[in-house]
């Protein structure tokens, strides 16, 4: 089916959506068959908690599956407590290891351990595997189910190892080799193994392996599979023994849940972890009041410093007029130097110890932004006030985006330093120290310019 | 080679950039062998243009080839201008079509045309193929090298002709399965292959393909991939005939650019499209000022508010003192609201469509947020100042609260419905709009408060 059939499929979400509403479960049943499965899940994760498990109990045990190891593992958690034991038990033994961990880490420990216990041995020794790292390292997020060779092997008999992995591994596409010690010593693709001579070793074909620790960060992990354009990256321990693998599929989902962190942050919010609109309105405020909060006590800073200088303003009441463009301005630049730097550390195009280049590369931009900025403004509000007032909006415009970009430049590294999300100590957070500080800068400006 | 050996590794690098200062390629080019892809494509990004192109000539023939297809399109660009045409002509022969079309993308006309003239006849037409569809939509990013199968041949057939395809094709992992007419009618997987039995036909074990149109715009289409996890999606034209095949990896790659360009134009810049340290200086002023000066512009509407209500700030100086705070919380909450549905938006969760949820869930958000701010700041600004000003903060903050978290929230779908990037409607201009905003409540409160 060719989902860009949006018509037809409109009008099967539609009549599914009037189905539910009336409670036909039968029509409903009948509709959501006819959903290819991308449809399936859009419509679950905009649906409330409700609809969402009446749907999902409508599909068919296959699109169920299928579905299900799809959604974010909020939602999972959410769903498998709505439904009956046994077939929690089925849902959750079909998921792979990693996947069912990631659930885990969502459940009521109750609910998970007994989860836990219902487990064959062997799924539950490599569930047990993952568990072991620490949440947010690559070593919970990899996949315990590879096939791997050995350099002696020859091509013919690893493909008969890969024929007999079809059912149970992760992936049957990137074969990690290990030596007799599971040291891993290269790394073959099923598409070279299909390409050779079936008689030459798997030694002889092999290439240098590429791989990460399974203590590493998961997006660390992910971004190298996606910098190398790999299918799978073998994840393995100090000793560089194979542990899993990193498949690209899942590389994927952990930079996407990456990036939702980061753009939250970065937007002075906690991540929502879900759906937008299948997340109810409490939570959403959640997210967000802590860091109003912190920001605006923040910005109390702001009132001090104007009621030091109220004398001032109160002589010359036309640079309250520039108070909002000034701590502006100071605000975006600040913003715009700390997005670049974030966005180049989550990109690993920046480390910490670049520290220097970046407070050398940033205090340039600043300044010649200010320039352009503060000449601008020295202009218009000299032709339109007094020349007086045009040097004190110049000057300050110039050293304010000189300091912003500066300061916006070197706080994420300074975040990352200390091993903090280095969105949280960006955008807001600099706007509202940018905003304190450039108040300052303006107010020793206008005294020495206009001698109060 | 693992790539956590990290201190031999540091070391190779300091010496390599040692050899670099004091030009001894020999060394150079000794030491660089030693590094893995993932290493030399970091050093590539991080160094400055001439360095690079020394680097990068040291490679030998392979590595050369395999770090050149993962590099920027802009820093591909750059390299091979500099390098002999013998050498260009090789390394742009060896690229996949789509990567190619990437590069073509970002060359001087004059040089993309004779490049495209000294392509194979077939490499040609795949390339053309491509560069038919337009500039962001799939079709430019898909790759037409693909192996499909007919749902009437045989799985052994079907193995028979993923071995003919073995070194062309983009991806062998799979098979979009077609009719007579090239019209997609399913999809199968070459793990299914492997395990079916040789003498069932391919249409007996397909499953139904999930699809895009190669008109589809490359974003939406690299999500589809991520969302269903599956390898590769096929491209298909408005009659559901198959054109070509989006692999997951190049959705990888697509996503992670989309999320830079969001990330940049959230807070207020241009995307630099190449790494930060490579970026020359006046590069990344240019990607800012832009972006400044609009926000400045908006911004004077701010001076034009206060100098308006210069009558009433004369008269009660306290009131300038919390313009930052109030207009900070405000434009923080704006924020937090645009960053929220922005993301929904780049996620699939939320569609233009759903302008009217989205109203409703902000406006309530937006009151509660505004509710516990209020009467946080009344009773602070109560005690320290008066009742009256207690009331007036402590109203304008709920006012402001409301009104940005609704503006916040549907700015980025009207910009989406004017086809606009809804992240370009997003953070900074929202900041803009709701300080001017913020401030005319202010007074207008102030005003009947305090009667004056």
């Amino acid at each position: 089916m060719n989902p860009e059939d949006t018509i037809e499929i409109d009008d099967t979400l539609e009549a599914l959506k009037q189905a539910l509403n009336r409670d036909d479960l039968a029509a409903a049943g009948g509709l959501v068959a006819r959903l290819p499965i991308s449809k399936t899940l859009d419509e679950l994760e905009r649906l409330n908690d409700r609809d969402r498990a009446v749907l999902y109990r409508l599909l068919d045990k296959e699109r169920a599956l299928a579905v299900f190891e799809r959604l974010d593992p909020t939602l999972q958690s959410e769903l498998i407590q709505g439904l009956q034991d046994s077939d929690v038990a089925e849902v959750f033994d079909n998921l792979s290891p990693d996947d069912r961990v990631g659930l885990l880490d969502e459940l009521p420990s109750v609910v998970a351990r007994r989860l836990l216990l219902g487990l064959s041995s062997r799924e539950r020794a490599l569930t047990d595997a993952i568990l072991g790292y620490g949440q947010g390292s690559i070593g919970r997020s990899m996949s315990p189910e590879f096939i791997s060779a050995h350099p002696w092997t020859t091509v013919d008999q690893a493909l008969e190892k890969v024929r007999r992995g079809l059912d149970d591994a992760e992936t049957i596409y990137t074969l990690p080799v290990t030596d007799a010690g599971r040291t891993l010593v290269g790394i073959i693709s099923l598409r070279d193994l299909l390409r050779a001579d079936p008689l030459k070793t798997v030694g002889e074909i092999m290439v240098d392996a590429e791989s990460v620790r399974a203590t590493v960060d998961e997006e660390t992990a992910a971004r190298r599979c996606a910098d190398l354009q790999v299918l799978a990256l073998p994840v393995v321990d100090t000793e560089n023994r194979l542990l899993g693998i990193l498949t690209v599929d899942d590389a994927l989902r952990i930079i996407e849940a990456a990036e939702s962190e980061d753009a939250a942050r970065s937007g002075g919010t906690e991540p929502l972890r879900r759906p937008y609109l299948s997340t109810p309105i409490w939570e959403i405020v959640k997210s967000r009041v802590v860091w109003l909060l912190v920001l605006a006590v923040g910005a109390t800073l702001t009132v001090r410093v104007l009621h030091e200088f109220e004398a001032t303003l109160a002589e010359v009441v036309v640079l309250t007029s520039f108070i909002p463009l000034l701590i502006g301005t100071g605000g975006n630049t600040g913003n715009q130097a700390a997005t670049t730097v974030t966005r180049a550390l989550a990109l690993g195009d920046v480390r910490t110890r670049d520290i220097l280049r970046v407070f050398a590369r940033e205090i340039r931009v600043g300044a010649m932004l200010g320039l352009l900025l503060g000449a601008l403004g020295f202009v218009i509000a000299a032709l339109i006030y007094s020349p007086d007032i045009g040097w004190v909006i110049g000057l300050t415009l110039g050293g304010v985006c000189t300091m912003a970009a500066t300061v916006g430049g070197i706080m994420p590294l300074l975040g990352k330093a200390i091993k903090a999300d280095p969105a949280v100590f960006s955008n807001p957070f600099i706007t509202t120290f940018v905003d304190a500080a450039g108040l300052i800068l303006y107010f020793l400006i206008a005294k020495a310019v206009l001698g109060i």
